[in-house]
């Protein structure tokens, strides 16, 4: 086989491909474009370690429930570490992993372009 | 009333704020990040006008009926243009508007980083 054509198939099976239904990048777009998964990258995005209640807080209208399920989510696809402290009350702590750090670039770009032309939509 | 303060309410009334769930900008991220909505701004977002039997063919999955319906979501939203031609069989083109060629962007930035690293995650 010449380079080229190995250079392609290497090309073709270490990237994933959004538009093919069969390609599991399309289940990764889910977690992260999922309402509650994007805002939770977009509240860590400044790296700093948050707890479960300071997320609560900063993104509005957020159930308790499926917060700690998105977070599970993300932290399965490696992009949020999480914490916990043996205390009473129970401590938990959230940040992004560098990867989750690197994507978060991308969310702050989407999310602040809807609120730049949000007034040219509405 | 000071310029800084005057300032500071203008970008306050006139720029969506996402963690706030009465701000209508989450509405609009909901439309753009839906699976099909997003799929959709990436398949224009090389600028050229294409068919709906085009659209449903690159973006593998998507019924006719989530297509049409995700397409006129976009279309109010002002981010894609649609044009139906009065002959038989009927002959309709999408394209993006100006304002959806500038969000195209951040999709792509988006969606090329899951497809690169995808090996990543998984």
């Amino acid at each position: 086989m010449k380079n080229q054509e190995v250079s392609n198939l290497k090309k073709k099976f270490n990237r994933g491909d959004v538009f093919s239904d069969k390609c599991p990048s399309r289940e990764i777009l889910k977690h992260i474009t999922s309402k509650w998964g994007l805002l939770i990258l977009l509240a860590l995005s400044d790296g700093e370690i948050k707890r479960f209640s300071e997320l609560k807080r900063t993104i509005n209208g957020v159930s308790e429930k499926m917060l700690s399920q998105t977070l599970k989510v993300l932290e399965d696809d490696k992009l949020v570490i999480r914490k916990s402290y043996d205390v009473v009350p129970p401590y938990v702590e959230y940040s992004l992993t560098d990867l989750g750090l690197d994507l978060s670039k991308q969310v702050i770009g989407l999310t602040s372009w809807i609120e730049d032309n949000l007034m040219k939509i509405l």
